[in-house]
């Protein structure tokens, strides 16, 4: 692979394409474009802005990606969590249905594309680590849990609102007053068929004597069903008339070029929202990568992967979309159709142009209400408070990061609850590195091996303290070591010598040095020398460019035998018995 | 030692104290005294306060901390670094020399007590950890350097203000022309004969015969001499009429009952403040207490010294004072003159009243000049620019965080220096951890060990990939362990099975546990088995309590040596060179 294939991963695959391939390619793109049409819709519902904006954000970025990214089956375009969090932030500058609005959402596009190329270019992806497991989970169940009552309000035919679950709620239940009964009809009607397509369908389409792979995808395109019904029904009794909010008017054409608004001040207000947006839609979209391409024994370079998302992003800001990312179940039903390159996301994006320069007008008559419903039954298959039992059995600082990030997403929103649950993962890691595992050591009579007195009938000697220290040294747990040294000498005894048995220490940081040359000097004035046995290569290399090495009261020791050799003095007893 | 005893550490030296102890005690509280008088009056002036807060913050707090404290000859009272940061807090709220001035410094010594007394009975000593030692060294080298600068002005006798280091040398360039001819010659020849005090008087007086102790001793008296000679001068040559500026009217009598002001708005803008200066103080402190009781053996309890310098503020609060923390120099006098017990502390506030009492008349016509020098003499031992050197040295990622903390403290101000000092590490120390060091190891032929196949000759097995994980695994770098174990598999090659060696993990966490099952799942679809080996104990129970031992395509072996001889298929050629 030359230097630019690797920047342009096209140059790898396009020179093997062949016609296999495409026509893999584009049976796979047919299936996901009948899937994305009305989901590009709905999401674009859910974002605040106009249902175009959905469609337009999925072609662009998708051929964007197809050239830069390294995945083979991803799918890029609007997934619901990104447009819930553009909905948050482009809602904190302008208001829906402005022309300032989808400008903010260009802008909101531009920024994460902009954010998300100079991670790529850096080789920062390994920043996305900084999102704990738990964290990330506990926020896409708590925004699944937000996404879907936002929804409600369109199935109900209310004008509710609110910033976070209680409002939301509280605005539900003030307008169930008004609730409109062809909408609720409808609403719950799609809501309910759509259940069952999920759940039901493919059992019975399988039992009819339906290949898997077919059943498959005949129960996927429920959602096209439902719109194609609810809007016949809707054209047919004029029930725009009687108060079923439709879709309306839909430009036709090809996506406008448009030009994101860089006013100083929008920018400076958008630009924390548009990181937190890059670095979830990030996190989501190279887990979905990843599984699979493991499928088929492939490889996903992370940072490509950022250049990927950040031109794909860079492509919705200029063509009427909003923030994009690789979207789960659209990959999913990517790979599972057949696609093997990058070609089947042209080819779904040629298919996306097609509806968007013919179908529109056919989706006049389509009510929210039905979008709404594809939006729920999407959304509650990300809700999964099983993480909240499991992280408490396995673990409680992360079930606390989890119970902190899902709380704070519904009741302070998800900006606050990701930033809010990121800073907890880190102190909580912190928290729990600042006691080292230090355990005291003797020896395993007739060996050469030293374990830990608490678990093992070992040898000790009393005048002599022998402590293996299992995790690296730094600024934080680095005085607990030595508080934890003085103490144990300061009990009193006959401890003329202490060894630090340093086998598992990574590293020594300037402050756990000087901690070091403390706990020696210290230990000097107590008339008690130290020792360090087994110091790993590294490490050794760096202390010897310090002052610690000549100013140590005792030795350096290659083995800890060496050190128990030269320094035990045994009590009459013998052997000590575990304590 | 009691309960009681614990929280109340007078009670176990109180019951042991005699005659011996008691003298030892009073010569070092004579000695002591005749040091802090001075030092207390300029750091009063330090901290932008009347000169007599600088005596009444030393009474109170060092009875307080005589009840409440564990170390036997920390003394406390205002430090130059405090008095700095005390100057900084309170000038954001009030301004110099006014009422709400004072009253502010006293509800800055209320919080301060408060937090360390919180701190204290939550046994939260060890967040002081969080200060690494390059930012401690950085933070107090800055301070020392814009401590001098602030006092230059007293020197030359102008008006020059600034809030950092470029607004204060340019404030002090703008007024040259207008410095006082007599002020300059006092603060000039103080400073330098301070500064002989401080190098050279001490030698002299050893060649002459004198005892160390007692050479020490009256070395540390030369600022008492400063004073009394140049307040001597100036009250005869009657120099305050010259322009030349004095402490002026001091009142005589007890410390003052006060009441700190309350006002919520006030309390929000000095709380951040009071934390950082606590914590500030409590480090300062707190190594200044183990220095002094290691030479004895004895022990300092982190958590009870908390409860001692919080009491020590509220002390100061309710006394005309300003916060405090145990000083360097004055407990190292403290316990060179002898002191055994806090009640040396005791015996020194009583000789504080006095001079409270009796002294301040004599002190109308002491040159701010004077006091200057004391501090710049006291806080140039403070600057400390070898840490650039060292940190340099020894680590580059330790150097980078003294020069931003040096850097940052000079120019944005004490607050903004130590607070990203501080965000620097930790966001260092988690880069350094985001990257786990893994070795591939293989077996020393003739034994049953295993080594890094980069540095040893080893034997593998082309169907075996062996790691050995170095580190505990948590969400920052777990997924850097997949992706290199699934890029290290996905190069080719005949891997049929890998084994993680976990002798070095201490700890698995929740996201590390999700990115071991993920690992798990995409090696099976790769048709590779994983396997474990050398787990620990605690390890081991807590992956027991999930799902992972289940799912696992392999096994968890107990040596790795049991995983070679079940796994390992070596190629034709025997022993593989090492690589």
């Amino acid at each position: 692979m030359t230097k630019l294939a690797r920047f342009l991963p096209i140059l790898d695959w396009g020179r093997r394409y062949d016609r296999t391939t495409f026509s893999n390619d584009a049976v796979a793109a047919v299936i996901v474009t009948i899937m994305l049409v009305p989901q590009s819709l709905a999401y674009a519902l859910l974002a605040g802005l106009p249902p175009e904006a959905g469609i337009y954000a999925s072609i662009a970025p998708i051929v964007l990606y197809a050239i830069f990214g390294t995945s083979q089956a991803l799918a890029v375009g609007p997934v619901a969590v990104v447009s819930l969090m553009t909905a948050t932030a482009v809602g904190q500058v302008a208001e829906q249905g402005t022309a300032g609005y989808a400008a903010a959402a260009l802008t909101l596009a531009f920024l994460s594309g902009a954010f998300l190329l100079a991670l790529g270019a850096l080789r920062l992806g390994w920043l996305a680590n900084f999102l704990s497991h738990p964290v990330i989970a506990g926020f896409i169940t708590a925004s699944g849990v937000l996404i879907a009552t936002s929804q409600l309000k369109h199935i109900l035919g209310v004008q509710a609102g609110g910033h976070n679950l209680i409002e939301m709620v509280g605005s539900l239940i003030a307008h169930l007053g008004q609730v409109n009964a062809p909408t609720l009809v409808i609403g719950a009607g799609a809501t309910a068929f759509l259940f069952w397509v999920r759940k039901g369908l493919k059992p019975l389409l399988l039992r009819a004597g339906l290949p898997p792979l077919a059943a498959d995808i005949l129960s996927k395109a429920g959602p096209v069903a439902a719109v194609a019904v609810t809007t016949a029904i809707t054209a047919l009794l004029d029930l725009g008339a009687a108060g079923v909010a439709i879709v309306g008017q839909v430009p036709q054409g090809l996506p406008p070029l448009t030009m994101p608004d860089f006013a100083p001040d929008l920018v400076a207000q958008l630009a924390l929202p548009a990181v937190l947006i890059s670095i979830i839609g990030f996190v989501e979209s190279i887990s979905v990568a990843q599984t699979l391409a493991a499928k088929r024994r492939q490889r996903i370079d992370p940072d490509q992967e950022l250049i990927g998302l950040g031109a794909a992003n860079l492509g919705a800001a200029f063509t009427g979309g909003y923030p994009v990312t690789g979207g789960f179940a659209r990959s999913v039903v990517n790979f599972d159709a057949g696609a093997q390159t990058p070609a089947a996301g042209a080819f779904t994006a040629g298919g996306l142009l097609m509806a968007s320069l013919f179908l529109t007008p056919l989706i006049h008559d389509l009510p929210k209400a039905t979008l709404a419903a594809t939006i729920i039954v999407a959304v509650l298959g990300l809700v999964d408070l099983s993480i909240l039992r499991r992280t408490w059995r396995y673990s409680r600082a992360d079930f606390a990061a989890v119970a902190a990030t899902i709380a704070l997403t519904l009741l302070a929103g998800v900006e606050t609850g990701v930033a809010s649950g990121v800073a907890l993962s880190v102190a909580l890691h912190l928290y729990k590195t600042a006691r080292p595992h230090v355990a005291e050591v003797g020896l395993v009579p007739g060996t050469q091996h030293f374990r830990n007195v608490r678990r093992h009938k070992v040898e000790t000697a009393p005048n002599l303290l022998t402590l293996r220290v299992d995790e690296s040294l730094y600024f934080v747990n680095a005085r607990f070591l030595e508080d934890m040294v003085l103490s144990r000498v300061g009990e009193g005894g006959a401890v003329s010598d202490v060894v630090l048995m340093m086998s598992a220490v990574n590293e020594i940081d300037f402050s756990a040095l000087e901690t070091l040359e403390e706990l020696n000097r210290r230990l000097r004035d107590m008339g008690v020398r130290l020792h360090l046995s087994e110091v790993k290569g590294p490490v050794m290399d760096r202390l010897r460019r310090s002052h610690f090495l000549d100013e140590l009261t005792g030795k350096v020791f290659l083995s800890q035998w060496d050190a128990w050799r030269e320094l035990a003095r045994p009590a009459q007893g013998g052997a000590r018995a575990a304590r």
